[in-house]
């Protein structure tokens, strides 16, 4: 399958999201208009997307919910799943690691990183933490593919360096100083602000 | 000025922020393809976004930076600033808190819920943590008008209603339950995992 649409690939994980939600509610089939009032988006969008990974639902039943979320995992997950690391040990680089350890990802930290000996040489949750130092050596060893920067802005260029440095291919930047990298390099970036200023927005223009 | 769409207010969001990094890099000026490049989206996009907040740039020397951030700042932001609550203080809701203090933004976190013994009572960088069943007095007294979710998931939708029910405007549900809130309520949902498997998805299809 060709590359999908940025915003195609986070609908896909949002729909597969509210698909499990409903799931444990008993739910077996939905129609494309239930999915996009899940999502706050278009019954076009999702219909759009849905037909881009070559499914389809019936007119009657509208679409298995399963069988959605078996093909949804086929395209946006990984057999052998990623090998990903957390570099900037605070809170947010915590909140990562708890979080994905609960949730039993196939997108599983197997490293972190940090510059304060409060914090190196130390485990959380099963991920050891090293010295920054050890970026190179470490990414190379584990044979991580993924960073995620969760340091004060200020240090994130170098780190998003060393990072492209030791061979990494996809970096997701959680700190509001934007970065640039090699085209090679597939880059995310996510401010925690931005959901915040939208709900804001809302709630100022709300009647 | 009539309701932007959702979308229209993430990305005025990310222009501003892409705005100040600009600015802080000396550039006085900035064309729409720049900042299309910068953000991964096109440039048509860019220019019909800043056409329906009433901007427009020029020609030959592209969009005004300091203007544009004013002119967003008037559309996104409210005068007298937010007051908001954070309700589980685990390392998300630190890591959110501790994110607006550095910020000094107009979103003030006033103050913080959680159950646990060992965080009731305390303060975090200057802001109390209150038990759970003290929500609705507080959200009163302190006129608090938007709650961010980062709970466990499984008691998200009870502090949702607790929420609604104390007369809150707006929630930020950063857990991975969807949740249901009243119309007149503006909710945004946003899950960790969906970055993750945006950058996986590309890292694996990279070539």
């Amino acid at each position: 399958m060709k590359n999908l649409p940025d915003k195609t690939v986070e609908r896909l994980s949002q729909y597969r999201r509210s698909l499990n939600n409903q799931l444990t509610k008993g739910k077996t089939n939905i129609f494309s208009h239930e999915l996009a009032h899940l999502l706050h988006i278009t019954p076009v969008q999702v219909r759009r997307d849905i037909m881009l990974i070559g499914y389809s639902g019936t007119l009657r039943k509208g679409y298995d919910i399963k069988e959605m979320i078996n093909l949804i995992g086929k395209i946006i997950d990984t057999d052998e799943g990623q090998r990903i690391a957390v570099i900037g040990m605070g809170n947010l680089g915590k909140a990562f690691i708890h979080y994905l350890h609960e949730k039993g990802s196939k997108l599983r930290i197997v490293a972190s990183f940090d510059v304060n000996p409060d914090k190196t040489n130390k485990t959380y949750a099963g991920v050891h933490c090293y010295h920054f130092d050890r970026m190179a050596e470490i990414v190379k060893k584990e044979e991580i593919t993924i960073g995620i920067i969760t340091t004060p802005p200020e240090v994130a260029p170098q780190i998003a360096d060393k990072l492209v440095k030791a061979g990494i291919n996809g970096i997701l930047n959680y700190t509001p100083k934007l970065l640039s990298v090699p085209d090679e390099v597939y880059l995310e970036e996510y401010d925690m602000i931005t959901s915040l200023e939208k709900v804001a927005y809302f709630v100022k223009h709300r009647d």
